[in-house]
């Protein structure tokens, strides 16, 4: 794969944003979530992703998370020069997955307000990370607390000294 | 479920967390990234998970990540209560996935600085989301951006109209 991806033309993602736009509507009377999201490798392959949240029982199964394990399965977990189309803004579940397969950029229609008139609103976590509570472990919306293990050492010596790993 | 989950008593943090920590291990040598997690559901069933990144092809496959997917395909998507116990200290993704999930507090052993000795370094990644990079579109590690195409709303009208619609 490329280093980094070629500068999107508007008119490819005007394209793939409406694709992700009728991804949302069609799921709803499928029976899911308002969201509908589209891989776009630097090859032209595309993958697509509706929220399957409530349908599959995975609260991690938004419309941006099943367009990127779709992707990652074909292509491989690194898709470095990607771009991912999503019909609303992201949320940071999302956001954080794009990081982490590398995608190139991110581009959306909708946005928070958009969400938040439809009864999603996602501003909450968002500041849950802006304002630093998931770093000081202080938000009364999720704690989270460090206890110290005896053990909590081993995994990382046995990663290092583990001559066959694969590192992501 | 309950509305919040009873106080942990420290012996079971740590019981868990012990678990989470020799998941960790044993995933090692089995290809897998060096981190574990169990979700502690209210009624005492536990969920296991060990990073499946590089062995899945799933950028997404983090520990606590396929262990809250794990109690949300038994238990549902709406995990209220339950508790998430991690060798390590969760990333953005898994602290996101365990928002989605309603899950009420979140236990870890080793730190990011212990993670980073080791080549993990998601440091990048809260700092995205604690400087707003991601809230203005502006980092150059993943730009955000925005592009309004006519049909984005249909979802949400679609949404809001639909008698059937599975609520999250």
């Amino acid at each position: 794969m490329p280093e980094s991806s070629q500068p999107t033309l508007p008119a490819v993602v005007e394209r793939h944003l409406a694709r992700a736009v009728e991804l949302a509507v069609a799921n709803v009377a499928e029976g899911g979530g308002p969201f509908g999201a589209v891989v776009g490798l630097p090859d032209g392959r595309t993958f697509e992703g509706q929220n399957r949240v409530t349908r599959d029982n995975d609260p991690t199964a938004h419309a941006e998370v099943v367009a990127i394990r779709a992707a990652a399965a074909a292509a491989g977990f690194d898709l470095t020069g990607a771009a991912l189309y999503a019909s609303c803004e992201p949320c940071p579940l999302c956001v954080s997955a794009a990081l982490w397969a590398r995608i190139g950029s991110v581009h959306y229609a909708a946005d928070r307000q958009d969400a938040a008139a439809a009864g999603f609103d996602d501003a909450a976590f968002y500041e849950y990370f802006s304002t630093g509570a998931a770093d000081a472990g202080a938000s009364s919306l999720l704690p989270i607390t460090r206890t110290v293990v005896p053990t909590q050492g081993r995994p990382f010596t046995a990663w290092t000294e583990f001559a066959g790993r694969a590192e992501y």
